[in-house]
C-alpha cells in the first residue's frame, strides 16, 4: 500500500464541513467517493484540519493509503476528473508510510477575511464576513499580538471541546489590509474547536471600541469562554497552509 | 406614478441572465417579484443591459414606475429585504419621468476577468475565465487599442443579432494586470450581442500568438463574424457602470 499525501483547496459553501457524517454532503464524502470511482477501493481519508460548514481551504492536507498503481504524478489530475468544480487537488506525492496529515503536522495557518464597505457584497457573501462599522485596526492589531506565544486558550475554545490540553503556541497573529478589507493570519502548532472564529469575534469587539487591547491577557488568564467575544461566522475562514517536519 | 432609478449588483451564477423568460429563474423575475411583494403592484423593470446567463453586474442600472409612497431613500433597504443574497440594490433615487435605463444611457463599461495560474481556482470558477497558457499581454494590449474609435463591429457580433446599425464607438479598451490575473475594461456608447465576449476570444488568440495585433483592423473591415475569434465564456464578464447625461 502506498501512502499518498495531497494538498487540496475547496470552496466550503455547499458542504456541511470536512468530516463525513450521515445523510449530508461533506468534503470527505465527496473525496472518498471520487477515490473509490478512481481506484475501486474503499479509501478513508485523513485531513490535517476538520473544517466546519462553510469554511474554505486554500491548502488543506490529506493522506490516504491505496493499492492503486496510478503513477503519483498523475494522481491529482485523475482525482480532479472525478471531483466537482468546488474541490480541487493541487498536488499529490508519495509520503512516508507513517505520515499522518493531522498528527504529523507541525503548524497550521488559518486566515480570516473581513470585508469593509458596501459595494461588491454579492460576490463576498460566502467568502468573507462583511462589516459596515468603522474598525480601529491599530487596536485590533495590538490585541492580536497579545495572543502570540504559548497560552492556555480555553477562553477561546467552544464549550464541549474535549481535548486534554488547551495549551497552544501561536507563532503569528497579524492583521493586514487587503484590497477589499482586512485579513487575520494566525499560525499555531494547533487550534482548538472554533478558536480562530472566537478570536476574530473578540478582536472585532476591540475594533469597535467595546474592549481594550490589553483586555486580552485577562481573557486568556480567566480560562472562561464567557470572557471572550462571540464566534465569528464561518464564511470568512480559510485553512491556508499546513507545515510538516522536513 | 414615480419613476425610480436604481443601481444594482448581482452574482449571475445562479440565473439564466437578466431578462424575464418562461419557466426559468432570471434577475428580472426575482426583482419584479420582490417589487410586487413590497408594493403590491405588478411592476415592469427596464435595465440598461440585458446580461446573459452567468454574467455578473457591479453597477447595472434599472428603472421602473410605481405608485408606492415608500420614501425613495428607504427604497433600496426595503427591496433588499425581499431579495436573495446574490442580488443587491446599491442605490435608488427619483428619476425624471422620461428617464429610461437603456435608451437614456450614454455609455456603458464592461469588465472581463481572466485568471492566470493554478491556485485558488475553486474560488474563481464562477467569476473569471481561467487560462493556464502564457499570454503575451503587450500584444493583447496592442490589439485591444486597434478597437478604440468608431467602427462597424459586425465581425464581433453574434450571428442573428438584428439591430439596424452595428456601428459603435469604443472609448476605452484597456487590459490591466490585477492581483489574480488580467482584466479587460471596455467603455463604449453601446454593445452588440456577445460583443465583449467575442472581443475577448479574439484577444486571447493574439495573447497565444495565434494572431498578430495588427490583424484587428482587417477583422473589423471584413464585417464577417467568422474572421474573429470564439466567444469567451460568460463567467468572466461584469457589467460595471452605466453613464447618463447630467
Amino acid at each position: 500500500m502506498r501512502n499518498i499525501k495531497a494538498v487540496i483547496e475547496y470552496d466550503g459553501t455547499n458542504y456541511k464541513g470536512f468530516q463525513i457524517q450521515p445523510n449530508v454532503c461533506t468534503i470527505q464524502m465527496v473525496l472518498e467517493k471520487a477515490l473509490e470511482r478512481l481506484t475501486k477501493e474503499r479509501i478513508k481519508i485523513i485531513a490535517a484540519g476538520r473544517t466546519d460548514t462553510g469554511v474554505h481551504a486554500l491548502g488543506q492536507v490529506i493522506n490516504f493509503y491505496t493499492a492503486s498503481t496510478i503513477p503519483v504524478e498523475r494522481f491529482s489530475q485523475a482525482i480532479n476528473s472525478c471531483l466537482p468544480g468546488d474541490i480541487r487537488v493541487l498536488t499529490a506525492e508519495l509520503a512516508a508510510e507513517n505520515f499522518h496529515a493531522r498528527y504529523s503536522a507541525e503548524w497550521k495557518i488559518y486566515r480570516y477575511r473581513i470585508r469593509l464597505g458596501t459595494r461588491g457584497g454579492v460576490f463576498w457573501r460566502n467568502y468573507a464576513l462583511t462589516i459596515s462599522d468603522d474598525l480601529d485596526l491599530e487596536a485590533m492589531r495590538e490585541a492580536a499580538h497579545h495572543l502570540v506565544g504559548t497560552h492556555d486558550f480555553q477562553s477561546f475554545c467552544a464549550s464541549g471541546c474535549e481535548v486534554q490540553s488547551k495549551v497552544r503556541s501561536i507563532k503569528i497573529c497579524d492583521l493586514r489590509q487587503i484590497k477589499s478589507g482586512i485579513e487575520l493570519e494566525i499560525k499555531a502548532d494547533g487550534f482548538l474547536y472554533h478558536m480562530v472564529r472566537n478570536i476574530v469575534g473578540t478582536l472585532l469587539q476591540v475594533g469597535r471600541g467595546q474592549r481594550l487591547p490589553n483586555d486580552m491577557p485577562r481573557i486568556l488568564a480567566s480560562s472562561d469562554r464567557n470572557q471572550a467575544g462571540p464566534t465569528a461566522p464561518p464564511q470568512g475562514l480559510y485553512l491556508s497552509e499546513v507545515g510538516y517536519p522536513n
